[in-house]
């Protein structure tokens, strides 16, 4: 921990399930910075923001917020659509930003984002690809890195949201566009295979089914995606994206290398305690990924204010996410047609 | 156990690997048969089935073992490409006949065999799909059944070889066809996908490398196989068959369903023992399929003989031997040629 | 396995839980043994003998039984208390001789049994400490003579049968003697620490306790007992047996040794299947010992056969067995009288 | 979390491994509190302490920092033997007082120290029963409370140190007195087992060894301890204190209720990876019992720091250390009397 004299002062977009824990972390627990103002258009999120977290001013605009508070960085956790205009209206008012994946769901306004990102290289852009900021994900990343498994032949990703998480989806889904099952549930698993492999899918073909919550069609969502990638380098990849474990939040990663294999998070325990009860010999599960990837969420942040004062960009780009956005709509592409998808990267 | 008044009379063509196997538990576990002949091209395994089995009668030439010995029954664990002429060899003698899977390699030789099998339908023909009697997918079955799972979304086999059995696949397959990866090592996920899902595939997109043993090219051969299968009732599957597990025997299936999912040999747990030492916490894995499966071995042969006591054909028919085979054969020609593959089943 | 010409003709006393399966094991899986005879009390299960198993001649009277058939060898699986009694009897006769742990529950009754035992030596005498012959421990085994795991610090052994055999128990409890909680539960566990350690125990501290079942103080019997017991190398072991466990049945043994440990059945897995639900990743356990030590049933007795072809006594001495009821029943006096009870062994 | 307008101003006594742990979660992670002086022997960690955190004064004298700083709180972090009288001197400086685990080794000077806490009832004291404040303790303890798992009839405490620390815990035992295995090693165990059950243990029987390190005779220590508890309402326990576990560090708490068992710590996994290698499937474990209670060190220090806000005093009190001592010794007593040990609560 290098010496932060003066500390970064920061507003914030966003006050739901993430930007609430966010906002939280930066007062409670990440040295340095001074979460000073907050915007969201729910009064009772901004009253909880005053109260609980002593942050002083609050706006329903976040321009206003933008324009009026004397300000350093700003963190973006709106709705995924309006991540473009506000990352570009953040950067060019001079700030440093923290944007949540993904960038957007319009290629085009994410490719435009990212013009305005590079035309300003002395503020820090980050994007919330947090797990690689997790300590298993790192402990694995240095297993491969250090030739421990050989050459990576596979990698499967599950991101499979529990039951109990469907009502508030269907909420969600029925407001605003999710981008897909790929985009809004295998994002991180694409970046972190990009990650883990050092190489780029260049054929997607993607399957989608609601046999386990056919309503969601109604709204033009579906409940399971999976999809099988060929990678340029010859490791080939799984996701499965869903929403319906009965069990917990089974975010599951393996790589399968030539000399051993890894499985990141092969069940979700939820703490150190094992349960023999009538049902056999029982390991609690986690239903939220806002518990399980706490540390994660913690640690990113840290880094971005690292970053902002050593004013060094961080190794994710907003080109890793614009690759990795592009990979999950190719997928969802995939499914939609019918057909097998070549992925091109004119990034 | 009914009554077996007498015993049948069983000769057994190959003495390798599994023949071997198939012709001990004959000996000692099977109730209500004698193994009376042998058949094999090596002499050594002639002489064990002689001295440690008490195998009377041993031949080199299988013709000359069905035309001499008063069979009932024969036990073909041949090379594949040689079942289909085995078979109708035996059929044609009169003969119930044991055939060990995959079927054959040649999808018209298949269909040959089949015919002849159902043009004696006196006679039991049982192929060697054993993994339906272990008592580990039994009990899946069950559960999948009583709908405790719900509806089936997905499924996933792993048939992956340890690195251990290379040097003997690598010998194998110079000599013979093996009928390539997904043939070879997954035509029993094709069967148990089948068996759970009560669907057929009709489309299949497969992909192989030889990142882990690039030296199989020169066989011709791949070391992974993936594949994504699409079913006509909308479960979607995936297919991994390989060649270079480091830690073992890893035969793993898993099954989401709408409610709860399952998963057997997630680990390929040698047996109850776990170690503590300075790696962590380890569970020592299996080596070998037929350790994995020697019960199931066992009990298929059991239903064999109780099916020619009964004069009952076994619930796994020829056909569901062929549809696995052309299912098989049907991701190796996606993989082979770039494309999606269609399957039609016109057998 | 050796040629067996002749096979050994066998009688049963005793066709409960675990003599109708020796019984069926005798039938359907022992090689070189011929089943011509079994005695029981109750008509349904002679029955059953005939019927199922046919076996031609049947016996409420055991020792008609040995002197009217032409035995080579009975086995004994009747309620301990008649243990030496038939023994002796059986051994008087000339016979060789299976009897089921414990030898008895008098040890002076015992010790006049073990006489007429060595007064025989060209009888094999073996009693059912079975569990040597499981798989798992004689893997466990193995890595502790090989030095895998250092010397032995501590061992902990538990024996708790599940919550659903609670009503049999207090049913056979009320008729006959069980010989107490540590007798009862943990004779096994005994045998296995003398056999992994080579030493043997010289001070006991048991507990009870009926907590968990306060109704079977009406029975003179505990729910549960823990001893724990000093051994002449300065190794420490605890043992606890119990009758309420909810999960199923817990037959583990932790060794600690000083370079590592083990643990055989950690936890009771049913089979190889792991549930994804609603209460958690569950693994299903096994509720009865039967089917956790079929296996093992099934290769004692093949030694058996196997040591009579021999004509070796087998490895577990009848003396084994005194010494573990010794122990097991100091743990015992422990516990009813309050104090530490140094352990001797005037055999 | 309530508003703490003014920060309390903390010094630290002891810096090593777990002092510089506390002094670093003072700084980075807990809100309300400015550690302002710090008191260690060793010039390096008041170097670390002035450079990497910040803290303006050290001191090697703990008197003169109570005297000269203007503290509401001292954190005593020094070797145990010191630890009564440092929080007389601090309690008698009108300062609140967090003092790690235990209370100190010689019981008369623990009781003058209780004497001294009683009568400054406005100031907070607090001792380092940490785990209490973990995640998965927290939850064990919800579901017995809850009566998730019946009645109380064992409970097993484990505290057992990797092979990885024996060099620095000889060093440490050379210098200074550990107060025996059991003390060192278990009086956490002791501590949840007495919060667990509600009840107090009546009788000990201890056994120590030193199999696995002969050489921590010369110094008169023990590398295991195995004790077996009496509570008075009918529970038994077991506990194990060891120093040379092969695979990392084993805390683990087994509870067997009536209806269901509990075992938090089963494993020390490290993390949420799991590797497939030529050892098997390997689960890594923790070394430090610093990583594993990161969480709970921090979390009782938020509460004393809350505590201090409220002028409420914490669940555990001093009579919880000093019973959780007299039981840890009474087991020493009689493994080094080799007689049953009568627990006498005259305090």
């Amino acid at each position: 921990m290098t010496d932060l004299a003066r500390k970064v002062s920061v507003g914030i977009i966003g006050l739901g399930r993430l930007g609430s824990r966010h906002a939280k972390h930066l007062v409670e627990k990440i040295q340095g910075v001074k979460l000073v103002a907050a915007c969201a258009l729910d009064e009772n999120q901004l009253k909880w923001a005053q109260e609980s977290l002593g942050v002083k001013n609050t706006y329903t605009d976040y321009k206003k917020m933008i324009d009026k508070e004397d300000l350093s960085a700003v963190f973006i956790v709106a709705p995924t659509p309006f991540h473009p205009e506000m990352t570009i209206y953040a950067m060019e008012a001079g700030l440093h930003v923290f944007c949540e994946k993904p960038l957007g769901l319009d290629l085009d306004e994410v490719k435009k984002m990212a013009e305005v990102i590079h035309s300003h290289p002395k503020q820090i852009f980050q994007s919330g690809f947090m797990r690689r900021y997790d300590e298993s994900y790192q402990y694995a990343k240095k297993l491969v890195d250090d030739g421990k498994i050989g050459k990576i032949i596979y990698m499967r990703g599950y991101g499979i949201d529990p039951i109990s998480g469907m009502e508030s989806f269907k909420k969600f889904a029925s407001a605003a566009d999710s981008g897909g099952i790929f985009v809004d549930m295998n994002i991180h698993d694409v970046d972190l295979i990009r990650w883990f492999t050092n190489q780029e899918p260049i054929e997607a073909y993607g399957l989608t089914s609601n046999i386990a919550a056919p309503e969601l069609a109604e709204i033009g969502e579906f409940e399971t995606g999976v999809a099988q990638l060929k990678f340029d380098g010859g490791t080939i990849a799984t996701l499965i994206g869903g929403r319906h474990a009965a069990h917990g939040n089974q975010v599951e990663l393996e790589i399968m290398g030539s000399d051993g294999w890894l499985r990141v998070g092969e069940h979700p325990d939820m703490n150190r305690v094992t349960v023999f009860n009538e049902s056999g010999v029982v390991k609690p599960s986690l239903q939220s990924f806002g518990e399980r990837f706490d540390d994660a969420f913690t640690k990113e942040v840290q880094d971005f204010v690292q970053n902002i004062a050593e004013q060094k960009q961080p190794s994710v780009t907003v080109d890793d996410g614009i690759k990795a956005l592009l990979i999950a709509k190719s997928c969802q592409e995939s499914a939609n047609t019918g057909k097998l998808v070549t992925i091109h990267y004119d990034i």
